[in-house]
């Protein structure tokens, strides 16, 4: 690649302050919304995703805190008729700076949008606003008896339009597919501003070509989620984990072969690699073994009977050739695993302090040297690397860790990640699994599809927002050229 | 709707017969496939699907039979150059006309492209031609111990890409999703004649927009898909029916409701009503009590123990009001049990010589009012009607019998299916959920999304196919006005 690697720092660079535009802006946002619906200005919390420990912050006009769609479809009409770029923000639990305003504009943060507007437990179905948070989601439908499988990480944070906005995975979408495989419907705003409505509480629609689809993974740069049906199904009567220890990410992989063909239907299927082990094995449940280079997390659910069922087969065949086997039975043991697991994001990048942590996906035969290529590509670059994530899927969390104050780190890991996404497209994979391209993978689809392929995102790109005012500079097929 | 009912036979009316076109046409396509890939003409069988009972038969200059995608590529290529329309065909089981070429042009046959080009039963995958006969990877799969779920009719005829292109369904959807929820990559020809390549042995994807999910269901109207990778399962040990009657559908929807609401994880949920049992009863495998009105189909499956645990529950669920209640166990007499379902199209047609039937979907506490409301349709129109289908999906085959022979008949069930469409969008529901757009649903959609959606649908098909050759007339947003 011919192209220079720009410091995400630059991003904010051309700030131009609290200007006449932003005041404007601010002013007309509050004839729609009011004045508590407003945050003129940019306030921080706003300027930023889960890249922010990549140094990526942006800036904007002001934050538009709608509590209606209709007031939504209003913001997006009059930014759209003045050309006022719009960013619209869940969570900002994202690590691709999807939410992240890169140069003006108006945020739109949909955490005033959180009612459930009908939930029939009996009909096994729920339609609700983009804002929820996706814990209140899960734990709403547990408590009728049902389940929402996708677990994506920062659950207490991240809202379900975020989780649409990227199709967001998680452990048990190895099992249960991603966000989209639970969406049944979709209202959003589309450009220059309307509300239209996509499925419904169906089970199956092939009237018109599938928007719903499309929407579902854009990133906010075809249209802005704002409300979803959402199908669920009863909640398995138990779920029993299994941890295994291996020597080597050559054994583990060999043992998620097993799992497979051994036709063992497990719900989750996870790993994590020896330096990913280094950075959270003191805040493991139980010791593990000195040897122990590799984890795999596997869990078994279904009714009482099939979980314990094939809770028993999971450890047999995780057991053979394993270092030692952790299998928690009690509710409190299993919930501290989970957590445990939850918490590996965190305990890797507080091993140097930041991270560049990617979300590449290979064919299941090409985990190990997807795993193993990370800590080779670290090692080019002079930073340690490690993975863990979603074995059962193919999804690595590839991460180069950095030392935020020392020099040329960031620079050398954005590097890496650059021949992280080669490696991945080599393997016959594709460079996100869950984060999606957001601002920091632009122009890495280049990789991945034929120019014909590109093409055709680029066109729908234009026929969804011809001004290009959607969330500007994401999901960009194509490396930037102004 | 101001607008007159188009008789079907008139499509063929304008038949030029051999003309010089044709000839041409055939000659440059037999310099890209040889002789024995291309028919001259349009050869009878390639000129209907099921639809032929509705008088539905076109014309072509020629049919191409390629045998491998990058000569399909060349033939599209040929004809995007010199404007000849292109109709891609599978099995040609299809009852939305989609597979009738209505006004010349090359139909392209997939039938020659049925390779398996890679099965890793060890891996839960396998990659082939789009012109696999759909029962034909089924029992692939099971020779393996996996299961491809989705079931759609005439299983032997219809061919996995035609599957695709229509997202077919089938009673097993229920529980596992549609055809699209098993593709996770697409290889397609799209305009002007390019092969490209989305998603692959990936189960998850996000880096571009999901063009996977708008190839699929797009009735060959936005690109031809050529091979899919699809993802399988571990088999179900096990797979129990039971088929429960009752007095009125009333009851019947009552018994489907007690299956959600008690929280029974079925993998299929189907029903005949009072005219579909009428047609059907007479081949049931034992003999039904007199006041049988309604009948429920359940499929229980799992684990040995899981199934037989399920199974009980739905005999106890089901028996509940029912006037009787058949739970073969035996796989001869199970086997006997679903080939009789899937005879219903078949047997309900054989009642009046020809029928005209839509696959309307509705919420599923609508399901009631969309059954009485096709017979009470019918009965409008002087028109016997009966529905059938895929209960716990809201998912209709409504039905309105003609007598071919009876002038006017057709006209008069015409209308009647513009009535059910509107009726399933006063429900909140969808004019398709299995047989797609084709020719005869064409407008339909103007009933269920708002324009700005209509827009949407009819700008991606300008971005795919610019030049309007691709499968012509079908799939349209809005009613054509030429």
């Amino acid at each position: 690649m011919g192209r220079s690697i720009v410091h995400h720092a630059t991003v904010a660079a051309t700030d131009r302050g609290l200007a006449t535009d932003s005041v404007l802006i601010a002013r007309e946002l509050e004839s729609i919304l009011g004045s508590d619906g407003v945050l003129p200005g940019g306030p921080r919390g706003y300027l930023a995703d889960a890249t922010e420990s990549r140094s990526l912050r942006g800036r904007a006009d002001a934050v538009a805190l709608p509590t209606h769609a209709d007031d939504l479809a209003r913001v997006v009409r009059w930014c759209y008729a003045h050309d006022v770029p719009i960013v619209p923000r869940g969570g900002g639990t994202g690590f691709a700076g999807g939410a992240v305003p890169l140069d003006g504009g108006v945020v739109i943060g949909l955490e005033r949008m959180h009612s459930v507007h009908r939930f029939d437990p009996e009909l096994w179905r729920i339609r609700l606003d983009a804002g929820v948070a996706t814990a209140d989601l899960r734990r709403r439908a547990r408590e009728s008896g049902l389940y929402f499988p996708p677990d994506p990480g920062a659950a207490e944070q991240s809202q379900l339009g975020g989780n649409i906005a990227t199709n967001a995975g998680g452990p048990h979408a190895f099992k249960y597919g991603v966000t989209g495989a639970w969406v049944t419907g979709l209202q959003a705003v589309v450009a220059p501003g309307e509300l239209i409505e996509v499925g419904g509480p169906l089970r199956k629609d092939v009237a018109g070509y599938d928007l719903k689809s499309l929407l579902i993974g854009s990133e906010g740069t075809l249209g802005i989620v704002t409300a979803a049906w959402l199908r669920l199904i009863p909640a398995p009567e138990a779920a029993l984990p299994v941890t295994a220890c291996y020597a080597s990410a050559r054994e583990g992989c060999a043992a998620v072969d097993s799992v497979l063909g051994n036709g063992l239907g497990v719900a989750a299927l996870e790993y994590l690699d020896a330096g990913a082990l280094v950075a959270t094995r003191d805040a493991f449940p139980v010791p593990l073994p000195a040897g122990a280079a590799f984890m795999l997390i596997a869990d078994a659910d279904g009714s009482e009977q099939e979980a314990a069922r094939l809770h028993a087969e999971v450890i047999e065949v995780l057991g053979d050739g394993a270092l030692s086997v952790h299998a928690p039975r009690d509710a409190r043991a299993i919930a501290e695993l989970w957590r445990w697991r939850d918490g590996a994001s965190i305990g890797v990048t507080a091993q140097r302090g930041g991270k560049v942590s990617e979300d590449i996906v290979v064919p299941l035969d090409r985990l190990l040297e997807a795993i193993e290529g990370t800590v080779e590509i670290g090692r080019r670059h002079r930073l340690p690397a490690c993975s863990w994530g979603h074995a059962g899927d193919g999804n690595l969390h590839s991460t180069f860790l950095i030392a935020p104050e020392n020099p040329g780190e960031l620079e050398r890991a954005e590097r890496a990640a650059e021949e992280l996404f080669a490696l991945a497209c080599a393997l016959g994979g594709s460079i996100s699994g869950e984060h999606g391209i957001g601002w920091v993978k632009r122009g890495a689809l280049e990789r991945q599809w034929a120019p014909a392929a590109l093409d055709l995102h680029e066109a729908i790109k234009d026929v969804f927002d011809p001004k290009g005012l959607l969330n500007p500079g994401k999901k960009l097929a194509r490396w930037p050229t102004t």
